[in-house]
């Protein structure tokens, strides 16, 4: 394959994928189109298998290997929903699943991949540490790695979602997404070009970690040096891969601060009574922070996932 | 009419409403059916407009009347989801609402009002203030009234809620819907009897506020003796119409505690991703005290709103 996915890549990754995922709904409210002053269509990936649109990725890096190279099982090393897709991932193809995570990983995270299956194997909470002991699980089983975000296969099951809601909703102006390691941005972006040309994207990031943001501003990337942010799907630097797309595919990356992401989670919650993680609050918010510039303009925007810690809410 | 509404009268009142409602989806959780070993379908009225199936019966009383009988709008007393759904309904049709709330009222639930267009009156916080109240209001305005519950167009238009479940998902063993002043309950135990009459209706109602359940023992109405229920939607005595209807055709009333409600309500939030109220996690929680009794059964669940405070959640 060449460093960047063709229309039939994303066309075969979706189809390949289909029996493993759900075509999510597209939700709209009336109240925030009024308030707004622009026409919004939710993608809801919180209601996609797994709790989020990983599971489009991690199926699509499975299925693409032919069933006698998956004998082995796949591994990975994540904390949050990567790892649960990976695991319900390996679930479904009836094969072993190696979840590297750090030992300090909250118990809900440890529980829900345990609940897909998923055989965890605890190492330090630091980047080596988690690096080394998924390449010692690899040497042991021969497990075939799935990496989160900086990879081909990754991108093109990722770029499904952008296509769904494509099919369903032409002539979007614009069509949002948060970006982190950058798997769902570079896929959106793909998807755009191919199948809605006139089409914008734009990405929402923290303003407390705001590496895409400063890579596209300096034309290479520049890793995050904090991550202290509620958008706990955001904190990774983004991939080489995906920052070669973006540059080439995104119109802009919007920042936004804690407060904003904290009030764009809570108005989804209470005028779509559905339940999104922080990190997919992002891109709203930095919606809600420009309603001049989106008014009068059709905006889809990709609600990531739902996987949030009931007990730990930033708005209670 | 008669005192218990036809098969006929039902279809109408769905063929009149069908423009102002959301035919809403029904939802599955692998996870939950896997837990109780119960195929179950949530009817999600959280997502009905105005956030609760109040809408139904409010839309049915108030377009049942024909368009010169509306002119001077309607008036009702509530605190809760019937307010919104009588002022939005109003808002549809183009017509004044008068909505009697107590003037202790939390001020979300005065904003909802609002923000659909209706006009709040404010009384003392009792049942006798209210009823003066909106009887003034009735005799300065020419207003029509439109009761909360006990009442031949509101019980059609609720009863809509089931129809539409039975009409995707047939064969239901039994269909669970909460019981408060029991216009939904006994809609539901209408279209069950007409539309899919092998299926039983089973209402959960709160231990706390166990009027129907005594009330069925007793063979007349036991009016509520405590409401200290954080079920807000269910602190109602059941009507008399309503009675009559649940006796002759709801199979059994199961009572559940708070601390069943609360766990109930707390598994839709993060299984299913959707926001629910405390009343609506009744039947549902009925349910998971009775595991067995369902076992290998096909369940419908109303889900029957999702107006709630997010400031006041019962588990965080």
């Amino acid at each position: 394959m060449p460093s960047t996915p063709t229309e039939n890549d994303i066309r075969r990754a979706h189809e390949r994928i289909l029996p493993h995922i759900h075509n999510t709904p597209v939700l709209t409210s009336q109240f925030i189109n009024e308030l707004t002053g622009a026409l919004l269509f939710f993608k809801c990936e919180n209601f996609q298998k797994t709790g989020s649109f990983k599971m489009r990725g991690a199926s699509n890096a499975l299925f693409s290997l032919k069933p006698d190279q998956r004998l082995n099982g796949f591994a990975t090393h994540s904390s949050g929903n990567h790892a649960q897709a990976v695991a319900y991932a390996c679930k479904t193809a009836g094969v072993n699943a190696y979840i590297v995570m750090p030992k300090n990983a909250p118990k809900v995270k440890i529980d829900a991949v345990k609940n897909y299956g998923g055989n965890i194997v605890f190492c330090e909470p630091n980047e080596t540490a988690r690096q080394e002991a998924c390449a010692k699980i690899i040497q042991e089983t021969n497990a075939v790695f799935i990496p989160p975000f900086d990879d081909l296969a990754i991108i093109t099951g990722q770029a499904s979602c952008a296509k769904e809601l494509i099919e369903t909703h032409a002539d979007l102006d614009y069509l949002l997404t948060p970006v982190g390691g950058g798997g769902l941005a570079a896929g959106t972006a793909l998807s755009v070009k191919y199948f809605s040309p006139k089409t914008e994207v734009i990405l929402g990031e923290p303003k407390n970690v705001n590496d895409t943001y400063l890579s596209l501003k300096a034309g290479k990337i520049i890793p995050v040096s904090q991550i202290h942010t509620m958008a706990d799907g955001l904190k990774t630097t983004v991939g080489k891969l995906n920052f070669e797309i973006i540059q080439n595919h995104v119109k802009e990356v919007i920042t936004v601060s804690e407060d904003e992401i904290s009030r764009a989670m809570r108005m989804i919650w209470e005028r779509l009574k559905i339940i999104i993680e922080p990190s997919c609050a992002v891109p709203f918010a930095a919606l809600l922070g420009r309603k001049s510039f989106f008014k009068n303009k059709k905006v889809g925007v990709i609600l990531t996932g739902g996987n949030v810690d009931l007990g730990n809410l930033p708005f209670v």
